[in-house]
């Protein structure tokens, strides 16, 4: 997908298109850093050609850093040693996991030094019966549920990116994916981290124990944090047991009441086997008939479409429980069309329509994307309200996403970029959502791209607690700055008197 | 069960059995302070008698302080008024759920002002679509379930004192209980929070979206820090459906090795539906036989027993899988005995068993109570190498507990207080515990009883970070101070000298 996705454009830097943002009072890389930096790492560093200038630029291709050194660590000692030596220089930092941010904060800004985790993927240890797995935070999402494929286990969470993504970032940033109806967020896997914190000290929370109430449940605060309180290194977290048996719907629906009258059901007729439950409007399955070559599966069209899955331990069970969901629905006309799939080829194929929904788009036009939680009763509404709200400019507004947690992926398609229906957008659709208590980021985090955004999620006490968190684990504020914290704290926080420190 | 654990003696002032620890740099209540916080609570203050003496003393009555003051805010606006002039004038609090901690987190070491939650017991919102519940802190456990059950839904936790315990003491202690097997910890099930912090400034973190990620994920910061970081005034957790089929098997089983191998298949064929694994070992059973008077269900004897439970959607599956289960377990030998029960009435008649094993173990001596989490492997070894560590003294030492999570409830029982074995069990325990990367503490949390063994469960660092962050979130201390941290910090966390803030 990334190279579908990927343009042919020159990536303006971001310090250019962001003049507003100033550099903080970091120390510059003088060659004497560039040499203590790159013997930690021996023979790791790199200082220019194509592996650096991919380092500085994030995966959708919108933000550019101009860092003159990336470090590719293979320990924790040797994170260790860079971040010790950094912040003793105040030299400020950005870690690197698989680079697949959606929010610009896996990328430099100015000249951070980029850490790349991404030689630290060894699988430190698994307990075949307990589920605990421990591994560096390199290892990408995909070589770990190969790894736990073969011991009959699997991963609690699958996004699309993962033959890139790491397991670092994916906790660094809170991923959420296809299956939290059914295994829950980062937070309810998680057992244990390792960080390295800004000065190069080494927090050692690594535990494979599911219970352990003793003091401060620290590891969480690094879970969504995006870098900017430490390095996270080392993972432990509990993984599920495979479900033999898998299971799909695929069902056309008349109306948005009918798709919430189904979640319900799901809720209680398929319960502890759902494990999937999205949807997209008929817009959407236009744009992937047209754009993919993909002819919609239903015999008919409907303004909704869904894909159910499940996972569980009897495949005669789930089959008949969705058989049974299934004629039920038919038979109380919440659908138009439908049919459920057990193959584990055919299901591939219909997820692809599921997963491909993003190149769909972006065949169509310059998408604005947007990432956000609403109750679900208002799911769909925020469509509705933008096409008002956009009327006459008539541009194409889209949705899909994952219902069972109210997460929409809400895409605004035009045929060129421009700044003002931008503005008429986000003028609508943030305080919209703060209206409605809603997230103006589910899954993708603040990055660069929406820090200053924050405010409409959460209060100002929250935002102030944040800053003060962030100057307990990073008072010279070296990790990952002008990310996640809005702009009119980077005075205070990158750009601190030594003097005072 | 309060009432059959409860004894006649009257508990000694924890401030006199422990005089190494000294009364921090607070304040000392005045009338004027009395004067002053009462009429914020209006008539709700107590200066005397048998509520404010209850309110001193723990519920296993081993702790007991010197509170001249208990208040009962009703709304989050009088905590905060209430912490906003304690924190002016330097007084400590504790803040007080239903006051069933069994390590002394919820009463005062010395005459700290205790805030008592129980008024706020309001029920704010419940989305039936989601199962977004947002109540008071001082809700009862039983009262939710109460309310979640007309609405079709559950409670993700269950645990023993439901009827006193409130879920504001609920989250802040982390508690686990019988489900977390099925429901996970309360991070998972955590929507949001709002909490009054040391200054009485209120953060408010109340969402009811499951995805949220903008920002530092602060409110698991809350959870398990026994109110030294702020007091919970309002929660918003997700709530599960309810169940419509339970079933529960009762088993004996000849080894610990087939304990674990049943463990095992009951994650592949019980797998999604799998609610609770108990086990307990041959000694507790003959206890509650001659304690209790309740007959071993089974006929025969066997080293082990296991209550294992199933909730789910569908019952004549569950069933199925059920029978299923309990077949191949005769067949391949792993059990010597055992049934299956569907009937609600005779389930909870052998819940009673599990339920009730604290009091059959009190009834026999006195209890010495260590709540570990262990590898799975190592569950029963420690009664093993205890009993040869204790030899030729020879206390009672039985174990039972949460098998699923490793959370083994370790007791050693003797005729009569004996510090001499005490110090025997924990200075074997704690380290030996330690070797293994266990928890000294599963569900009980630190409190005052166990804040100096946390280097046993957490690395030098980890102790270190937790100290900055309660000096970030509390720099005067006042919140339930002598607590979960070491006394070692007291001289800084609670003695500090206010020139300096």
């Amino acid at each position: 997908m990334a190279e579908e996705l990927s343009t042919k454009w020159e990536t303006p830097l971001t310090s250019e298109q962001n003049p507003h943002i100033k550099r903080g009072r970091y120390s510059h890389l003088t060659q004497t850093d560039k040499d203590v930096l790159s013997r930690i790492v021996e023979g790791r560093a790199c200082t220019s050609g194509k592996e650096l200038a991919d380092a500085n630029i994030d995966w959708l291709r919108i933000y550019r850093g101009t860092s003159p050194l990336l470090l590719k660590p293979k320990s924790t000692w040797e994170v260790s040693k860079i971040l010790g030596y950094c912040h003793n220089r105040n030299l400020a930092v950005v870690p690197q996991g698989g680079n697949t941010s959606l929010a610009g904060g896996s990328v430099p800004m100015f000249d951070e030094v980029i850490i790349s985790l991404k030689l630290m993927d060894k699988i430190i240890s698994f307990n075949n019966l307990s589920g605990a797995l421990v591994c560096e935070a390199g290892c990408t999402l995909q070589s770990l549920m190969d790894f736990l494929d073969a011991e009959g286990y699997t991963m609690p969470y699958r996004i699309g990116p993962k033959d890139t993504c790491q397991i670092g970032g994916n906790m660094s940033t809170n991923c959420g994916g296809m299956h939290v109806v059914r295994y829950g967020s980062r937070h309810a896997a998680i057992l244990g981290l390792e960080v390295v914190l800004a000065d190069g000290s080494i927090l050692d929370l690594v535990t494979t124990m599911k219970k352990d109430n003793t003091g401060y449940h620290l590891k969480h605060l690094f879970l969504g944090a995006e870098g900017t309180l430490g390095i996270i290194t080392k993972v432990s977290l509990e993984c599920p047991v495979k479900s033999p048996s898998q299971h799909m719907l695929f069902i056309g629906v008349p109306s948005f009441q009918d798709v919430l009258k189904i979640f319900k059901k799901a809720k209680y007729d398929l319960g502890e086997i759902l494990s999937a439950f999205e949807v997209f409007d008929e817009t959407v399955m236009k744009l992937i008939n047209k754009n993919l070559k993909l002819p919609n599966p239903l015999s008919g069209e409907s303004p909704y479409y869904m894909i159910i899955a499940t996972a569980g331990s009897n495949r005669r069970h789930d089959d008949e429980k969705m058989n049974a969901f299934l004629s039920q629905l038919e038979k109380e006309g919440a659908i138009q069309n439908g049919f459920k799939e057990s193959r584990a080829e055919a299901m591939k194929h219909l997820w692809s329509y599921r997963e491909r929904i993003a190149v769909a788009l972006k065949r169509e036009g310059i998408c604005y994307k947007y990432d956000i939680t609403l109750p679900h009763e208002k799911f769909f509404d925020v469509i509705t309200e933008l096409r008002g709200v956009l009327h006459p400019n008539s541009p194409c507004v889209v949705g899909y996403g994952h219902l069972a947690e109210g997460d929409i992926h809400l895409n605004v398609i035009m045929p060129q970029l421009d700044k003002e229906i931008q503005e008429k957008v986000e003028g609508f659709l943030y305080p919209w959502i703060q209206n409605l208590r809603g997230s103006i980021s589910s899954e993708h985090g603040l990055g660069i791209q929406r820090r200053d955004e924050i405010v409409y999620s959460k209060s100002p006490k929250g935002v102030e607690v944040m800053r003060k968190v962030k100057l307990t684990f990073d008072p010279k504020g070296i990790l990952n700055p002008y990310k996640v914290l809005p702009s009119w704290m980077d005075s205070e926080l990158t750009q601190r008197n030594l003097s005072k420190l």
